[in-house]
């Protein structure tokens, strides 16, 4: 029987979360592959200590490129996050002809284009759906399972720690700096949350359905990004009486050409209004979700855990059967990789244009901290109809004894560019405080 | 470049949408699966009719068996449904050497099996994305996406039917009659809509599904089948107060060995009540939903549109393209079937006993008509006493000027056999109508 032997770069949690499916579901995956999986060896800094699993069979090392340049290795995981030395262990893994797996989504969003070229170049491929929404087999789906389509939008939740955080306001009535004081203590939110909670996380993923949906580069440091950490508990209750709920989307559409004749995707992340009634608003807690919409298919919406030691292990094994399905034999026999990947045939990727964020059409959820006195409320929405801007709904609660009360604005749809311009004349208006919250609101039928 | 050829039995509504695709979106295609598809031929009955797409650069017929043994054709695509003739030009296709994509679950879940068997031996690939679930990635996802994983359960929607005519009730408060004539109506249910609304389509499909979760042969015929028609709309709002909505689910979930040491595995399509915060609850209209569930990675959702000719196309095409993808050449050099799909080694599947639906455990709702009189109730709670089955909950509705009323009861975990055993001597009570209402309950927290 084939056999494809694999070779682990760290074993933490999910490294040893992956050893542990090679080694114990060894007679299902083979029955299920037709193949052997082998982990052959592994590499981490600190081997002198208990792993938990016996890796008994396992050859083990503390320098990774014992690994990335084994003879007896065809197939190598790399579980060590961040940009380097993860980066370089990849492309020495590639240049000795072995086949990458990895759940690293920075190390994709960032210098994947140039990975892609080296694999096929060499022969072998990267598989990363783990780097994206975790257990959930959503890439295979955009490759494979969508692959008759032209993709019309991509919704996303892709970061389990912010939909907490958001599930937990809202079901707590709680504030954020509350909240996520709380997630940092269960281990749900890191020390410095910056990543997870300004959305640059959301963005690296979203950077790399965009690619794969519309046949891109990937573009991450186009991504217009916003995070969560200026929403309030009182803007949670305002909007869910609208029928809305918040969540931090991942949204990317196809447009039009540009002047240069340059096809446009509009690429951002920011908390949006979701109607209470679509799938997206359901998901809850720590589940990410990702919605593909295709001219055929129309909505698909997958739902899983988007992150954890044994979902992201599941997705990592994952792409390792794939892989080891279309490799015909092993490196034993020369490497042949047989089959490529769909979706990423490297030579046919195409510059395509990021859409100035001006230029995206939302709605809007404006929250404004006004004086209440007469003639301000006449004086802001005359603004807003100055550039255009028509109201949905608009709601001022009444508040006793204070002078400055919030005004929740709900707009019909506009460019960023004119609502930012109007809102530049907004909060120029004495009466009107400086911070506005500006939220986004979609509308889909799914 | 390398060319797979394509031939289609039957332009129905599904197959010109194939068609459609192969010739409109070839460039996309191409694109991202590095060959071409190129459909070649096809064969209806009836051939004089405006077909409303250029098919003139193909080869029709009204014989299938121009297409099926054809020496310029690799793959069939199998559109005509039903056993018969399918199961005969299917047969034939694949004794020329070709291989099969069908959206038939019919065929499938009654002649699968031999036609794997068969498939494996002549080297070629069945592909049958779109017989479950429509436009839903879902088989993919089991076959590959979670192929790391032991199943633990699986759950589905997979009748949009039946979720239509059940959100429609609730929506409306409308009864069963009414909202089927609504259905046939708009053409969301057949003019017989037996095979839909009795459950039979749900467990065509849910067989298939348990068959490749858990590596067994397909038991369309021992799936225990329950259908929707005797669901009130009183039933539909009695349960909502008690926070639950009624889906049609089809439900397999593995189990020990029987007495003779063979696994089991328990499969029973019948309403069930969803809690309402669940994914699954708000699947709603003509939406398909499956939950897979596995020890690695937790509970995953999928969610489209589980049938109409374009989402159903989509699946059909992605299986095209999935066997395409691991052809190394089309038929002219000799064929040559290179990766074969995972989940389904024909030689590794094993026989799995049904679990007989006596030895199934589940909760229950009841809906009991009985008289309005003292002691009836004592009576019967009496009698679930007996059998050790306990009350989680008990509505009885006032009704004024009536002499028989519903009574509600929701059972704990409980077998078949003992809920049926206690029914027998309820219904023999003089004061209970025969009309009891059964329906399962499931509980899970995704």
């Amino acid at each position: 029987m084939t056999e494809v032997r694999v070779g682990i770069l760290g074993l933490g949690t999910i490294g040893l979360g992956v050893a542990r499916i090679l080694i114990e579901q060894q007679t299902l995956m083979t029955k299920r592959l037709g193949k052997r999986l082998r982990l052959v060896a592994a590499a981490d800094r600190d081997l002198d200590r208990d792993f938990g699993l016996d890796l008994s069979g396992v050859r083990l090392s503390t320098d990774a490129n014992d690994v990335v340049t084994a003879d007896d290795i065809d197939l190598v995981v790399e579980l060590i996050g961040g940009y380097e030395p993860a980066r370089s262990f990849v492309v020495t893994a590639i240049e000795h002809g072995k086949h990458v797996v990895t759940a690293n989504k920075a190390l994709i969003a960032k210098h994947g284009d140039d990975l892609f070229v080296q694999a096929a170049a060499n022969n072998v491929a990267i598989g990363f759906e783990a780097a994206v929404a975790g257990g959930i087999p959503c890439l295979k789906a955009m490759r494979e399972g969508v692959a008759a389509n032209n993709i019309q939008s991509v919704y996303g939740i892709l970061n389990g720690t912010c939909n907490f955080i958001l599930t937990k306001m809202e079901n707590e009535g709680a504030n954020y700096a509350d909240v996520l004081k709380e997630a940092q203590a269960l281990g749900y939110a890191e020390a410095d949350p910056t990543f997870d909670v300004e959305g640059i996380d959301t963005a690296h993923k979203l950077s790399i359905l965009a690619a794969m949906a519309f046949g891109s580069f990937i573009k991450f440091d186009e991504v217009f990004t916003e995070g969560i950490s200026k929403i309030s508990a009182a803007d949670i209750e305002a909007v869910a009486e609208l029928g809305y709920r918040i969540k931090l989307l991942g949204i990317a559409k196809p447009h039009g050409e540009n002047a240069e004749g340059i096809q446009q995707i509009e690429m951002r992340v920011h908390p949006t209004l979701v109607p209470l009634a679509t799938q997206i608003a359901q998901v809850s807690d720590s589940y990410n979700a990702v919605m593909i919409s295709g001219d055929f298919v129309e909505h698909t919406v997958y739902i899983g855990r988007g992150a954890g030691e044994r979902p992201t292990a599941s997705a990592v094994v994952a792409d390792i059967m794939d892989i080891a399905r279309v490799c015909k034999q092993g490196q034993q026999d020369g490497v042949e990789y047989l089959a490529p990947p769909m979706g990423y045939v490297a030579a046919e990727r195409k510059s395509i244009a990021t859409l100035p964020i001006a230029d995206v059409e939302s709605e809007y959820y404006l929250r404004l901290m006004v004086q209440d006195k007469p003639g301000v409320i006449a004086a802001v929405t005359s603004i807003l109809a100055d550039h255009q801007i028509s109201l949905e709904a608009m709601q001022q609660k009444e508040r006793d004894e204070v002078e400055v009360v919030p005004v929740i604005m709900l707009t019909h749809q506009t460019t960023e560019g004119n609502l930012q311009a109007a809102m530049l004349r907004i909060t120029a208006l004495k009466a009107v405080e400086d911070e506005v919250l500006i939220l986004r609101k979609e509308s889909f039928d799914a």
